[in-house]
């Protein structure tokens, strides 16, 4: 065969068998660290593959836990809406509507907004890390800054990165690149997901299960601008975060979780014509 | 040298060079079909790798909104907490905790927890799919497998899969893998996420952050229960979720998210003496 008589022609390839043996070590020295890459981070990998943590491997003497460890209190029941609380509740949340038409001429004071960010902060969070950050944009250069940004990426968003069966799903709601509540509505809050924190002894701190605590407090906040009298559209600006983040000045492990603007709708403040879903579509009784 | 030798005396190692190529062949057409499938799931990945939704490849004169597209309508502003909403919300779910001892004796009726629920479907979510079901377990024996089925993986969790710093962290909180609440509390309600849905003419349909829009759900349904009166507990059992499901009876597509313990506290209950962040830990102003 001319092929093999090529071959045999070179002198490397007369020693193959050492250029073989040579290859299978690197080979099996590189599966063998893989091996053990993979048994460190055995730790906390749910089999559904939602739940990865990573923590710095350190002397297991030497643990301490994050809160203190104290003696349990007697519980203080809190307030209710009762009588009919629930039924209360449900007429406060179920006038509730996503807007995009934002009066950038009614403002409501500052205060309304920390007490509503003071109610999100009382979500439970995995271990009570409370794992968030709320950034409340109230100036109009930043508010520009924000809205430059996620337009940018949104038209590449709308042309590229979204599937066309996404830009349709959307097109009922009216939406496109075009993004002016964010510089109409008084207030943007930005909520970022801590992915980690920092223990007092300066080690990394695991934040367990931060994005579903910090939605969690999403929706508390949501609750809580309705009982306010505000309204608000929630958003999750793709691919916007790392450009967010920077803007803002937060820290690496903090991540972009929702956009959220708040303010009083416009007069003429239409909304989609959406119905919710039915109780029994939703609930499942055993 | 021996092993030359011994490998030339092999016929099929004769004709090595033939053999390399075939593999050469393989691995190049290997790395070609994984090209093809990174290209296709190019939409609708997040530089943060938070987002992935798959789609359905299909013709693209054929697609369809999931919702149906009509004008929009005027919006009606719905009933607020208002005068000083924000502050009396803050009242309210400034008193809620996690408990873990919940009085086997008092039982709220069922309407109270439809009414709850109703107030969770409230929550806005990506392209209004509302990609949530709430299983709520009364009867004994379910609650009692659900038990079974969460102390045995907690119990493994707890010694083999957590991190050691991961159970030192839950120590102040005084958790193990004996889950009592479960079958002590009135209800339980397993929040699932729907990963995707089935649209009308039977295609599957994206459900566009499925996790983030359930969250949120989950955080309205703890402030609905606290003005009910009612107390709960929030878990995410890691690795429990496929035999939650299986006992339930969900399909593939609804993945466990939260398992929320809801009642009446005992009246010895006690809690962790927890502080909370202060505003100006998780405000930032710009």
């Amino acid at each position: 065969m001319a092929v093999e008589a090529f071959l045999n022609s070179s002198k490397l390839l007369q020693h193959w068998p050492s250029c073989l043996l040579g290859l299978l070590l690197v080979l099996a020295i590189k599966y063998v660290l893989n091996q053990r890459k993979k048994s460190s981070k055995n730790y906390s990998t749910d089999r559904d593959g939602d739940i990865e943590t990573e923590f710095e491997e350190e002397a297991r003497g030497d643990l301490q836990p994050a809160l203190e460890e104290k003696p349990h209190v007697q519980f203080v029941p809190g307030q209710t809406l009762n009588p009919n609380g629930a039924r209360r509740f449900l007429e406060l949340v179920r006038g509730r509507r996503s807007i995009r038409s934002f009066s950038p001429l009614t403002k409501p004071s500052l205060g309304v907004i920390e007490d509503c960010i003071r109610a999100a902060g009382t979500a439970p969070s995995g271990a009570h890390t409370e794992p968030w950050t709320f950034c409340v944009v109230e100036e109009a250069s930043v508010k520009q800054s924000v809205r430059a940004i996620v337009e940018h990426e949104e038209q590449i968003n709308y042309n590229k990165r979204m599937h066309p069966q996404w830009v349709t799903d959307l097109r009922p709601l009216q939406t496109n690149h075009v993004k002016p509540y964010l510089t109409d509505a008084p207030y943007l809050i930005l909520i970022f997901k801590q992915t980690y924190g920092t223990a007092k002894d300066g080690r990394r701190k695991t934040h367990y299960y931060n994005e579903i605590s910090t939605s969690i407090s999403a929706g508390i906040l949501l609750c809580s601008l309705q009982a306010a009298g505000l309204s608000s559209l929630v958003t999750t600006p793709l691919n916007c975060g790392p450009a967010l983040r920077e803007l803002l000045g937060r820290p690496v492990n903090e991540k972009l979780l929702i956009l959220l603007a708040v303010g009083y709708p416009t007069d003429d403040c239409k909304v989609p014509d959406l119905k919710r879903k039915r109780l029994d579509e939703i609930l499942v009784k055993y």
